[in-house]
């Protein structure tokens, strides 16, 4: 899908990055893959109103800095609701404070410093460092799309100089998570989701509801606990606190999650797609717009699927990721 | 899915239908499915506006029964167009008339004695045959669901009186060859079908648009042109007749046709999976609804998947065909 | 705005009326209005679901003709339920029962024998009606337009010989009752509203909410104890009893109702209308459509003024009954 | 409406106002008002895109500031496109470049140096000169709303701090120019005008469309000649050159003009009313919300009405200004 990392690497160069995220239990793993990879520049984080409210979305990342101790990366809040309406707390699953409501005794990673955070608003700084990299910076979306929508609106032009746009969110087959028919990113402000994909000048790469929630995508809990949750590192603590209150009520009943059938990763499996673009299997270019208006659709991608293998054409060109290879995972 | 036919007709009982029209190239051969099985007794064929102009489908019709020699099969004329809106001519694949444009002269089937047709509305009579034969009737519906809406509308209980409702029309996932969300029967009257899935208290089997198109369920061209259209009875010769604006012009922008990839069969199939129920390789029930509203979506379905495995619950379930036995056909 | 009363009674002609109703205190006080003229012929009452059930809506008629001793007057039963959704009880006013739930004992109009209803359904005789006296029937509707958007449906074309529509509902100003944006009739029931207006050949006349609620349009609490509530006739104790339940709980809280501001009459006003056309003080002629898919307006009116005083263009032609002469009711 | 005019420019103060306009021959008009009161420190101009492209706008502005002699006032460029869709040249009232399309030599106001331009962002500055005059700044908007909407999903607390906002767009009656319902601020960006009117916690005053098309504020084309358009000073030879090409193509068709029923002035009115609340003669408070996703209704303002004389409870308080002074004007 893009340069192979290993020859980007190679020459040295570190591919520079942007995370838009609403921190989030998948979102923080994300973080940590990122943060676990050298060929990866994390110029900003910008952080949104999205899983929990903006406040707590900031000071869960500058905890996970705290952890990776890698608060040198600078930190921006940006919007804290959607374009329109409010915050909608969509599921359970992330907790109140959006990291599994952990006791900060257990999660121990001590007072966060929320005057650490940049004083510009995350809308402004997303449009200042791609001018400042013209073409090679990519923007990581795990979270509503509010703070991309808004930059657009304010600077329409910068997106040009934008290398690509890699969003989790959205559907391609009509299926969701928060609805029967959107998932819960694009539902959450699906005016922000129709701006980015309208007016990115750039390469829009998309994994959307369906290919995350494939079957033979998810991971069994089993492997989940064996490996993931059972690294005796802070960093490897701190991951396991903040999913012990899901593994602790594990019954059927919790979305995203059944013993059997496995987990549903999203937005750890967007990064590792930025990081190692082999890992797309199979995609397809369609032009992709999203349902603003709809009783029951509000939120959908709708995909323009009658011109398979003529998607040259068509406007709102996205790159929909459909196939996952685990073994590169 | 229902009583095996075979039992049934060794019981020496005829499986009782209404088929519901907007003849239409595909409806011809759909008829022509049920008049050759003798398992299938048609109570009456019932009109509508579709297609073509409900005047053109009530004389398709009894063209149809005049090569068939079964003119003893009653004919009612129904909704002349949608519940909101007029008649959309979605596809010039049918031509005008409905049937392909065949000039009279080569078409040969005589002149059409209107006055043929029964003097009683479509929306009455599908009530009426309900309840003179109560649990015995399904209605085939090959078009718009205006018809069957009105039905209901009047007489909101008689489809605890039906067998089953089979359904070529809407998608399960997204996927529209009328607007990129929407099937053409379902867009042309989403309320019809709206209505049908809200109301009805019998079984409703859908045959959608994704499964009537995948790659494995079309029929290459060279077959289509040595077994279907070279049989050289009137039949035979009027099947190949309304398909020869089609065949002649068989060029690669021609909507639902494409030389490699195949011809694309809709009401035929839904017509094959009632006569044969084993046809139906794989299905799954899904609460069911019909978007109106939405400016992309209109006519689209929206399938709640998000509970798979327990879909018992909920309202409007729809069982939908998902996969066909091409060898059975 | 029609042929002068006056004139037609001195020829001797009666004008033939069919009443579509919910029965509802205001539209069993418009049938008696209805009643109590010679020049109005009563052809058929036809009962639809709305302010209550259809069943009550049926007994409701069949009681008010018995207190009228009118049981000659043919009732049919129409539809259930609106063309979309359910039966919505939008309002306290009517009471459960459609008529105040007044106990029977004092309401004393005997048991009503449901039998007497007409076999067919309201939905063919409104046009079996009107073809049978071509150019002469006007249709009242007290009520949601489902009764008569169905007959519309099922024969588009017997409109064209209607004498007139008289509709009490839907509004000219953005002003409802049942929402902000949309008047309980046409709220209920949109898409039959939408029909109506888009498929009427005759004169369509509309009084809309703000008219009936004008200030200068209400009727005083004191004055309408002391002439409607207080006549010793059987009719006059009837309608003091279906309206007691309101007169007692006669609280500000108590929608339609405010004790300075006096009481909003609805469905005698369109009667009365019918009955003296010169009780229409001022009326403008728009283009009106029915929005239907709007989150906050669904089933308001839309009404273009943009061409005042050039309204003979566009179409959906309905004139509006905009001020009333009081003094002539 | 609020203090007294006499009063404040008796104690010294002056009203700081940020005027946001899409000039616009109106807009000008109404600059050239604030310019000639001296109450009234207009402590900047934003500009965005509606009757005409951002760039026009920007330059306009600059012009009018030329002409004026008043370049020392700050002008900031803001959004060029609303937040869903593009530009709508709804119009052809205000030209091309939104002044009357007047040739420059007649127009005679020299080149523009558009580097006077400031080089913050009209969403930023609008939140910022609140902050730094907190309770004083009253935002009057004479164009689509995207800059403030913009602006308070940035910062959302900031209108806590704002005195006013007085608003020329919108309706209450249902009434449009741009569409049947819509007029064409709140239509050229619904979703900004719902953001403003969702989320504005300072008092909101509200001009709308029926309120400036009434007759009796219509200004009679003789006396706009006479007076308006006959000053010989810069200022009033450019206000004739910019209405110019109107007065030549006097013709009936042109909309909201008309010989006989005089001129429509909004953006002026609006700006009177700010600078005179005493020109006011009548107003309602109303919970107001913006339809966003009707089929005929987007755009359309849905005013409660329901509980008039009650109006303090519900959300969205809007005070509208239903009739006018033109006295006073
Ligand atoms: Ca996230
Ligand atoms: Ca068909
Ligand atoms: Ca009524
Ligand atoms: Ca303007």
């Amino acid at each position: 899908m893009e340069d192979n990392r290993s020859s980007s690497s190679a020459l040295g160069l570190r591919r520079k990055i942007i995370i838009d995220t609403d921190v989030g239990i998948d979102d923080a793993q994300a973080i940590f893959l990122a943060l676990a990879d050298p060929s990866a520049e994390i110029l900003a984080i910008t952080c949104v109103g999205g899983n929990t409210l903006l406040e707590n979305v900031c000071s869960n990342v500058l905890k996970v800095l705290t952890v990776a101790q890698r608060l040198d990366i600078p930190v921006y809040a940006g919007c804290k609701a959607p374009i329109i309406g409010n915050i909608k707390f969509g599921e359970p699953y992330h907790g109140e404070d959006g990291l599994g409501d952990c006791p900060p005794d257990i999660l121990d990673v001590g007072p966060v410093d929320i005057s650490m955070l940049q004083l510009e608003h995350a809308t402004t700084v997303i449009s200042q460092f791609t001018k400042k990299y013209p073409g090679e910076v990519s923007v990581i979306c795990l979270a509503p799309l509010t703070n991309l929508a808004i930059a657009i609106k304010i600077d329409p032009d910068f997106t040009r100089l934008l290398k690509s746009v890699y969003i989790m969110g959205g559907n391609h087959a009509g299926e969701g998570n928060d609805t029967a028919a959107a998932e819960f990113n694009f539902y959450h402000d699906p005016e922000a989701a129709s701006i980015v994909l309208s007016n990115c000048s750039c390469e829009v790469i998309m994994l959307g509801w369906e290919t995350c929630s494939l079957m033979e995508n998810r991971f069994k809990y089993s492997w989940m606990k064996e490996s993931l949750y059972s690294r005796d590192t802070p960093q490897g603590r701190f991951i396991r606190n903040i999913n012990n209150r899901i593994l602790s009520s594990m019954d059927a009943s919790l979305p995203g999650y059944d013993q059997e059938s496995g987990f549903i990763l999203c937005d750890e499996w967007v990064m590792a797609l930025f990081l190692n673009p082999e890992i797309c299997a199979k995609f397809c270019v369609w032009s992709t717009e999203v349902e603003l208006a709809g009783r029951l659709t509000r939120g959908q991608c709708v995909v323009d699927k009658r011109f398979y293998g003529r998607s040259s054409d068509g406007k709102n060109q996205v790159r929909h990721v459909l196939a996952l290879d685990k073994e590169r995972m």
